[in-house]
């Protein structure tokens, strides 16, 4: 097998709690704490963290990519959401942590009912954002109880030399061809938005914000090009960047222009004291409370508003939707030759979940343009394919069957653009449910990819028309219908996204957002069709009044037409797809070797 | 022509704000006030008022259902919103009154601009909610104004002998076999929920809850047979409500029973006194800051929160239910017969829009049932249609045309339920792109109808189902698509809505919502479909897992068929309208003459 990017080996297991809880109530008790809250963000509240930060799985054993911990001297809990119940169950002990729900009620809920008065509730305020520890405040004062800052985290005491070592990775440029504007245009638009609030200069803590404004790239967290930095803009457009002496390869001084002023991470406490009496922005939902802190013992008048990068990045330029595109048409071919492969194999010797993971990193890494994955693929095969945030693993691992399904969800990482994709195959003959439940999902994905809305419309508004179709059999999914991407960074980027959760960010042309209906059979398979579509001017209707926007389909790829039950489908939902599997035929056809064109053409053919 | 419920002559014009505007100013001077805020609330925060609280009509000349004024020494502003910028410059003096947004900025805004430091803005406690006034007071701050409460309102001073009298209308018992439940039982379970919230007692003032927290009835305010009145209720269901001792009906003492205590408006002050250290709870969106203060005065613990009986209130009971389709089938068959009356007579001599309304009004009169109607009867010939808030008067009628469409909006108070129906009618031969226009918003209005949703989802949700057909024709229409309804009381009830803003509140089995999809092309005419519908659970779907709600259409009249483009019709949407009209057939059609019937059997024949 080829030396792989993704791994199956598990990287924790249920013995981490009684191993290090022990340690970490040892360095509480010196600290004089009865509590501790541990939550999954970071420092820079990454969704992906670097090992080093990964503090709830040191302290727990549980990998999820949402979470918490409370550890009291004799009691302990750990709260996940309802994608995470099944997985908390496989890795922490449950007879040191008590299991709750993160989002019904939550840490604040627990902390009001279990703290004692007087109790000393420690936290890290680098790791909350002020938004966050509001709740947790309000809980513990309704107890009695006192949120105490630490200054070293017990946890990382405790962890000493066994923790990893901070990453520093190269932080490289990320040149104009795949950024489309250069960082001094987008320093000077970002400066006057942060005028235009009323405010001198925003501090930046997103490192997704961070690579955007200075078109750099770095890869401290795996998955996602992201360099661990901080960032002071003026509303000029000058910067103060604040990055790992290590990580600072040789072009980039230059890169960065004289506008931007190199520093380190030790700098940093003393450039926010330089902030006294100036109007500094800072998004209180992104930047850990700590910051607020500093800047308001310095003397700075602090404006909490949201990040002034984010809106901006998510509407991607030109040149950025052309990268996608050009991205989307080297990933669709890899996952093409990669379904061509599962044909012939799946009809031979059908292949396990993990065999499927590495056949499809091979296509993909052959593609020389690989630069990362952009989330670990899953693969479930039958029923892990209903587990909705399932990984494959070693231990786990599940060999594909006739008549079963498989959910395959995957992406890439290429310079210019990333990938996230999910195609459901039939191994074998599927049941007849399997066709009505994937042609329900489809008419779902289908509806959401043709619609035309206004100005305004927000990804709530149009949630709906991913579900219909499955609510009129009485069926539905348990997750969200779509999230937004970025360009050569993270994979799920805000601000808007399309769900049942109210949103009031508006869709906006350039908007990259995921089309991702799905439907789930606990025990026995799971189905889920995923393209990622940019928002798009609509071409002028005619007798139209009104400008509309719309979407575009970058993904490019088959749809399995075996799973396909033709009696369910529209007229104009037939044509839409035929249209698109001739498009797929079009650009992605000659791309790949003969024998995959030539199995293309039937699985791209009219229905 | 018969004696009418709806007149057509306009109860203000624009002298009223050079005749008015003066003697409010010198009240103003005589309180040491540089301005007033006037809104078009009133002391009850009702949708209509009676006569003697329309203070915004009385001092400018403006009669919309939204908005207010700012009346300064040497300057005036009125603020309408989008719905009334037409009716805004025929109603008011310009030259007094300069009209502004009241959505965006609105009074706050204006009040930030104008206002010099240290001027006294004077408002009346008794008609702004807490809620609002805390914008008006952040914006006077900001200013260096002060916003100053009155104890004499100047408007009402200057109003003087020429002010209408307080109305006095019985108040009368609303039966069980309306109501479905006991007002005891009501009163226990609003209690619970009072006491659930953490509270000992709760003050409502809103007509609404107060007409259906104790089954009883007025005819304080137009067009909704609410009382004006205040109460106070027990965690325990004891109550004390407060009636002016004219409207108190022979019946109404034994109705109301001993667990509630009759007293009059006088002993409002002495009862919130009473409440001195016990939690209050009180609905900041509703009640006005008047209660806050006298509460906080007397030293009560007031706790913030939605009026309880919202939800309860909305949420109809099957008697209720049973009633509404009652009152449909009734209202239906004389709108049926209008409907014939005019295919009939719209051929031979088109009638004017005063006429229709009469005629309607006339066909509902003879049902013997009507109380009232439930708004004034919206009848928009041509252009006129497509003034969304358009209201036919002597100065405005105008005659249907051939080649022409008439919107006809119209709605009913009966004992067992309120109706509101739109329906829109082709005089003579429609136009190829009204009948496409038409189509699709009937389109919106079938996909709205059989949708079927999970618990949870809300109208917020739902509404892009009313509108999708007109977006993919680069088309949309500016209001919501849906409003609650309530069981003889406001034609206009909360929570819950289906629209564009976003909205929390979940769709639950009982409400009534209208579904009033519209299209409409200024200057030419205009297109609306509205039937109500109330929430039910849905028949299980065979295949299917989760429990879903649906909607059932209480509205039954023909919708006219000679506006319908078949090509733009799905075969399910065919059937969903035959099947409609099937219905309306059946229910309806034992209820007309033999002439009406015969033209039904051809208007509600398959399409």
């Amino acid at each position: 097998m080829l030396i792989m990017r993704q791994t199956f080996d598990e990287t924790t297991d249920p013995s981490f709690g009684p191993r290090h809880v022990p340690l970490i109530r040892k360095a509480m008790a010196e600290q004089g704490l009865d509590a501790l809250v541990i939550p999954h963000e970071d420092e820079h509240q990454n969704e992906y963290l670097p090992a080093a930060n990964d503090r709830l799985a040191w302290a727990t054993g549980f990998t999820g990519s949402a979470g918490a911990a409370v550890i009291f001297r004799d009691k302990a809990a750990v709260f996940v959401d309802g994608r995470y119940t099944l997985q908390v169950r496989d890795q922490v002990d449950e007879k040191l942590f008590e299991i709750r729900d993160l989002v019904d009620g939550g840490v604040p809920a627990y902390l009001e009912a279990v703290a004692a008065p007087g109790q000393a509730i420690g936290y890290d305020p680098r790791l909350h954002s002020p938004d966050a520890l509001g709740h947790l405040r309000a809980a513990a004062t309704k107890a009695g109880a006192e949120l105490k800052p630490v200054a070293v985290n017990p946890l990382d005491a405790a962890w000493g030399a066994q923790r990893p070592p901070q990453p520093a990775a190269p932080v490289v440029p990320h040149p104009l061809e795949y950024a489309g504007e250069e960082s001094a245009s987008k320093r000077l638009r970002i400066g006057k938005a942060v005028a235009a609030r009323g405010a001198d200069v925003a501090v930046l803590t997103s490192p997704a914000s961070i690579a955007w404004l200075f078109n750099i790239r770095g890869g401290d967290v795996i998955r996602s090009p992201l360099p661990l930095a901080q960032a002071i803009l003026e509303k000029d457009g000058a910067a103060r960047l604040f990055l790992d002496p290590r990580k600072v390869t040789p072009d980039l001084p230059a890169w960065l222009g004289n506008q931007v002023r190199l520093e380190t991470p030790d700098d940093l406490d003393a450039a926010l004291a330089d902030l006294a009496g100036r109007k500094v922005l800072v998004d209180p939902a992104q930047s850990p409370a700590w910051f607020f802190e500093a800047l308001e013992k310095a003397g700075a008048v602090v404006g909490r508003a949201e990040d002034p990068c984010i809106l901006p990045r998510a509407c991607k330029n030109p040149t950025e939707i052309e990268g996608a595109r050009r991205a989307h048409a080297r990933d669709g071919a890899a996952l093409t030759r990669f379904l061509h492969w599962l044909a012939v194999e799946g009809e031979t010797s059908p292949p396990d979940e993990l065999e499927v993971v590495a056949r499809l990193e091979a296509f993909r890494e052959q593609t020389g343009a690989l630069k990362d994955l952009s989330f670990d693929t899953i693969a479930g095969a039958g029923p892990n394919g209903a587990i909705v945030h399932y990984h494959p693993s070693t231990r786990l691992n599940r060999r594909t069957e006739k008549g079963s399904l498989l959910l395959l969800d995957s992406g890439a990482q290429y310079l210019d653009g990333t990938t996230d994709v999910t195609r459901t195959v039939a191994i074998g003959t599927p049941s007849p449910e399997m066709a009505q439940r994937f042609t329900l999902v489809l008419k779902g994905n289908l509806a959401l990819a043709r619609v035309r809305f206004p100005a305004g419309a927000t990804g709530s508004a149009l949630d709906v028309l991913a579900r219909s179709a499955l609510w009129a059999h009485g069926l539905d999914f348990d997750h969200g219908t779509g999230h937004g991407v970025g360009s050569y960074l993270g994979v799920h980027e805000g601000p808007h996204r399309i769900s049942k959760a109210p949103n009031s960010v508006a869709l906006r042309p350039g908007m990259i957002v995921s089309n991702e209906p799905g439907y789930y059979k606990e025990g026995a398979y799971g189905i889920r069709i995923e393209n990622l579509q940019v928002v798009t001017e609509a071409a002028a209707i005619p007798g139209g009044e009104r400008p509309m926007l719309g979407f575009e389909t970058l993904t490019l790829a088959p749809i399995d037409r075996r799973l396909i039950d033709l009696d369910l489908l529209t007229a104009e939902e037939r044509a839409q797809l035929d249209a698109y599997h001739a498009r797929v035929l079009d650009i992605v056809g000659p791309q790949v070797p003969a024998d995959v064109r030539a199995w293309m053409n039937e699985a791209c053919a009219p229905l």
